[in-house]
């Protein structure tokens, strides 16, 4: 009996082009049928924002937060060569040469594909993220439930 | 007969935001009765120092990198928004007011787990770092030693 | 029957320290016997280039990226106090000091211990890498080899 793999990510970044990773390598295992969940912690929660501006009551720190952070994984900066923005164009407009799909689309993908995508509620907290602001086909958990997934994946990454 | 499940964690980066993310994952790891260890190479060995400053023999170049690493967990720099130290003290404040630990208490709460917190022995050379200058609770190992715990690991981890 | 075991680390980040922990961990898992594949992605990518300037059409975006990314392992940068350069040659000078391998050599090592190197077309499409830029004894392939290896993989990596 052929049992089903499982691949576990920890999307801790929030830079564009390490999403892109974490989610070409989930939509990849998904094809392959994996079992796949992105746990979306830290800066990685950003990936899952709305693009639009959520109103929602939020202390000061955490508005600070909700200001400085980009909205939704179209907004997301490069780890490398981010250039104050300039970055992201020239790897987008590479992108659209090559016919390679965009982070935004790389989550549609995901979602289409049954990609199980959990944001991290300790974080949430941390930086003021509310449910309203965040995509709606996802899920809500903490690290107990990411352990519960990693122990028995076949590929566990921190990205 | 069930096995013990084995978390084993390199902890490369110096940001205080990532080792917080090491070590919930290892005292949730650890809570969930796996034997897990972290591996502290590079900028983690920082999260090991102790704040006081210890007086030891060095070259050179070896006492530019003490002084320029930070001392302790408590001293470490955000991956991201750092602004110029000010990042580090928002996150403490919003920390404070969810009552979430910070990094000294949860590598702290690592040790009371029975947590391995091992030092990179290769990379304390390289950056100059003496035992004295660690904390006491921890143990000294290369990456032969990492290996073997790593390869009967369920959950691996690079952060 | 004592099965081979199997360590897979993609590499993304183009940091010289971050690939020399990746390259150690190979290098360290190819002596211990293990079955060893470095999936060399985005900036990761840098430390197969060879060092000379090899002349190839490209478009201006493809040219840009070229000339803006270091050429070869050599000439990378710390993810950590890089301070324009010169970190990286502080941490060559303590490195020789204590008679580290540099990365040049640790990439030299593990192609000598087998261990697959493998350079993602993908990415190398969107950075407008050619093959006649990169090192000689090295593979091509696209996620889904990746996650072939991964997926009976013991130590997983992303780095």
């Amino acid at each position: 009996m052929s049992e089903t793999k499982k691949t576990t990510i920890v999307l801790f970044s929030g830079d564009y082009d390490k999403a892109m990773a974490a989610y070409i390598i989930a939509n990849g295992a998904a094809a392959y049928d994996h079992e796949v969940t992105i746990f979306h912690t830290f800066w990685g929660l950003n990936a899952l924002r709305k693009e639009e501006n959520i109103m929602t009551k939020k202390g000061f720190m955490e508005k600070m937060f909700g200001k400085m952070m980009p909205r939704g994984a179209d907004k997301m900066g490069l780890s490398k060569m981010n250039f104050a923005g300039f970055g992201p164009k020239m790897i987008k407009s590479v992108m659209k040469k090559h016919n390679a799909l965009p982070l935004p689309q790389l989550v549609e993908m995901a979602i289409e594909q049954d990609v199980k995508l959990v944001a991290c509620t300790m974080t949430m907290d941390l930086l003021g993220l509310q449910k309203e602001e965040l995509l709606d086909d996802i899920d809500y958990a903490g690290v107990a439930a990411y352990l519960a997934d990693a122990q028995d994946g076949n590929v566990n990454l921190f990205i």
